[in-house]
């Protein structure tokens, strides 16, 4: 009976994807690009194979749940290694973090997020509150500063977040991702914490060395005050500024489509705004449109000019302008926005949609992003008080994509574990004498492993501390215990010594300085 | 309209926990222990103050989800603290680490956790896969294991687990709460992996310095062989283990009778059962079960005898015999064990039914558990070909409670942040001055902080280094820039000394070096 249920629900599910992928077939046809081409072939295939796998024996599928994978210890070891960095930057702006419930009250997050809220994943409502996967780390922050009256703080964040997206896992885009984030609540002067974020972003990504990149800046303000020198109507503003989202992805001759056919917006409003976004510079552009006829009579246009122009400045101090582009299609699609904008974009592998064809080239683009939210604690406040919010939030899936596929074109095994030694037996019948040694050396706290068979192999240990890089083998056989003695052994130079048994753990110790200055040595040489 | 939902949501959800506390009240007239009473009146004051909130004004309830929390910066702080000595004590034993995803697909769950199943947390059926979240972290590394065909790894996995079960927040049970696993897959010798997972948790709970502590070790085989020679029949082995597993927290009068009149035992068989679970010991006990006229008929209870006896050997070589205590009591929930199973229990904490009273001696009992699975990844395979894992799961949440209580009574502030200088403007207008001494600090990989605020009062910012424990504070004002000079200041003892601008940054280095130095020395003597 269970067989047969599995059955019926894996045959649903396949026919259910299949009917499905017609849409596919068709969005292929209309706009896709060279790389969306490549992850809508991948799904194919897989349906495919799903299919062929003979959906009549039952079987269930061995899977991770669709935009979702597991993380083989390779791929941790890169991980945790770039944790290691952004958490370090961080700290060095002093951070301290916070953790919050995976999942959060349904209404907690209901109208946060404008149109992106379809894609909140629902618990099922098994008696008792209505509960939904956290869709971002910034809403939840909010929260947490609202319940707990916290009007001051500085913190980062590195958690899991949710989405029902449609999954790219080529490029780096999927269901369940970390997201890295770092927020200043408080109310302070003008754009000195918000300036500190984008050098903050700076530092992330240079010593993250993942290349070229510019950190775009833009301002809410200014592109409300834009929109209504345009003609847009207000009630207009947030559906248009999500069509100006798009301009990284997609040509402007579609956005203006989209404004006009889908939103209605007049074809005058619409190119109108097409000359302003097409605009990037630094503060001749800001000097530049603080003189334009139309935006200087907006209120709201010229308070954005004038943030961004104190932004640059401090930018300046701090030594990043270079990095910085000012830009006026920058929009960023979450409503909670509302002062300065920012997105950092890795410039190798910037989406150009007019350029096409290479692949590899347009996998990965955006790496953080963030901006000021003035409005969000407030709205979970009783009272309605605020507390003005800046963060950003690195994109740490994209990063991972590019240092693991770095790590496997440059052909160096990345070490999984930090084991310093590995208790060899020469010969049968050792195991208790291994225990014992491996006791002695736990104890010391010397990072030690032995194998689980009673009689291994003598090849097969050493083959082991090869594959794994194990610095150091110690290994006893019935000679070395007479004498009270181990030999210890370099595996990679397979350079032996004997060392009286007291004087082990210090003789190990030594050798692993000795190795690991060795090592700095040859890398720096 | 919106407002009128909420309203309504509050409102029920209210009344559904008022009418859930009536059983609530007759369990407490019942069973319960000193501490739950404690946790049912809690429950019963957060009601009534929601009911107190005015449902008719439809606010909405800022907290979150039930059973959940959020973890300040402090918290976050001592939770960091002991991760890293956990994860110490892995890596100390040659563990590398995987990652899945909180999600699986619901048939992965499916029938893994016998009459915990209910407890699983499902996700809302919005199209595509049915999905829910993990319930442990064995089972997805059971399916990651099958799904990638490996036979042999020895991983850890820090991460947060799911269950809709009752919670007892001032205990550490929580709906979310982390897991600590670590897992050795293998086809090895027998209790060689088992034995060195034991040693593991000795070593973990003496790290983490919470007092004396006990590891209970059983054995499946064990039990079914007793229940068998008891009379129990086959088929009620799995649900009277179940309530063998009650022990610890109920008097066997309770459980006897739970045997006979819910799952219709005959009285004589619990009876039998009743004199064998009172028994534990060591290496004698054993001996003396091997010559019992009942167990020793029956095959599994002699093989489950023999591997303890050589688990203890293995034991004492390791050094921890005086912690290993062979309890016949301790059963498991979990229906996927199949050998040696085992749980550290707190000494100061244990939960002792006949003892009643003190409630904060009662607050935490099993911080560690774990056993031998050999059949879960063969449920996986569609050969079904067996890949035998032992592991232990260290029970965090405790862990968290014990530390923090014990943070707080010590009265000793915990930093927060790392931040080893603050930057003072002396007087009014330097906000470009310290922009620029914070980016030389930075660049200088110095963890530096300064007021977001133009113009800081003096006061308020040393007050600010003496609250969060900054060591350093870096003055300046128009006479050291005029002498191109810094003030350094050692916020502790208010010592101050002038320095170049040009040999700021080392000085800073060699003066967190003698602060550091000096706090060690006072710590030690």
């Amino acid at each position: 009976m269970k067989e047969k249920n599995m059955d019926v629900e894996t045959q649903r599910e396949a026919i259910e994807k299949v009917k499905g992928s017609g849409d596919i077939h068709k969005r292929v046809v209309v706009t896709l690009s060279g790389s969306e081409v490549k992850d809508e072939v991948a799904k194919l295939l897989e349906l495919k194979a799903q299919l062929g796998e003979d959906p009549g024996k039952g079987k269930f599928v061995l899977k991770c749940p669709k935009g979702t994978k597991d993380y083989n210890p390779e791929q941790m070891s890169i991980r945790e290694g770039a944790f290691k960095t952004i958490i370090g930057c961080f700290k060095r702006h002093g951070a301290e973090t916070i953790d919050t419930p995976v999942f959060e009250l349904r209404e907690t997050l209901k109208g946060k997020y404008g149109e992106d809220s379809k894609l909140i994943y629902d618990l099922q409502d098994q008696g008792g509150e209505l509960l939904s996967l956290r869709y971002d780390l910034t809403v939840p922050f909010a929260r947490y500063l609202a319940m707990n009256k916290i009007t001051n703080i500085k913190r980062y964040h590195i958690a899991k977040v949710y989405r029902r997206d449609n999954p790219a896992m080529t490029r780096g885009r999927f269901r369940e991702f970390y997201q890295c984030d770092f927020d200043i609540a408080g109310q302070y002067d003008a754009m000195i914490p918000d300036a500190e974020c984008v050098k903050l972003v700076v530092e992330i990504l240079t010593k993250l060395e993942l290349g070229d990149f510019v950190v775009k800046v833009n301002h809410r303000k200014l592109l409300d005050g834009m929109f209504a020198a345009c003609g847009v109507p207000d009630d207009k503003f947030r559906t248009i500024c999500s069509s100006v989202d798009k301009l990284d992805k997609t040509f402007w001759d579609d956005v203006r489509s989209e404004m006009i056919d889908e939103k209605f917006l007049d074809p005058a409003a619409a190119d109108r705004i097409g000359t302003y976004v097409k605009l990037k510079g630094g503060l001749d552009l800001i000097e530049a449109l603080l003189t334009d006829e139309d935006l200087k009579k907006q209120k709201s246009a010229v308070e954005g000019l004038q943030d961004l122009k104190l932004l640059l400045k401090y930018c300046d101090l701090f030594g990043i302008l270079d990095k910085v582009s000012f830009d006026l299609s920058l929009a960023r699609g979450l409503d909670y926005y509302t002062g300065v904008i920012y997105e950092a974009v890795l410039q190798g592998f910037a989406h150009k949609p007019s350029a096409g064809s290479d692949e590899e080239s347009v996998s990965v683009g955006s790496v953080a992003g963030g901006g000021r939210y003035d409005g969000l604690v407030g709205m979970f406040d009783p009272k309605g008080r605020k507390v003005p919010c800046v963060g950003v939030s690195i994109g740490i899936e994209r990063v991972f994509s590019i240092l693991e596929s770095r790590a496997i074109s440059s052909k160096v095994k990345t070490r999984t574990t930090d084991t310093e030694v590995f208790v060899v037996s020469a010969h049968n019948g050792l195991l208790e004498d291994r225990m014992k040694l491996c006791n002695e050396l736990w104890n010391a706290d010397i990072k030690t492993e032995q194998s689980y068979k009673k009689n291994p192999k003598s090849l097969s240990q050493f083959q082991y501390c090869e594959s794994s890089g194990i610095p150091i083998a110690v290994i006893i056989g019935a000679s070395e215990l007479e004498k009270n003695i181990v030999k210890l052994r370099i595996v990679e130079s397979r350079e032996e010594m004997e060392v009286p048994r007291e004087k082990m753990v210090d003789e190990i110790r030594s050798t692993l300085t000795k190795l690991s200055q060795q090592k700095t040595q040859n890398s720096s040489s």
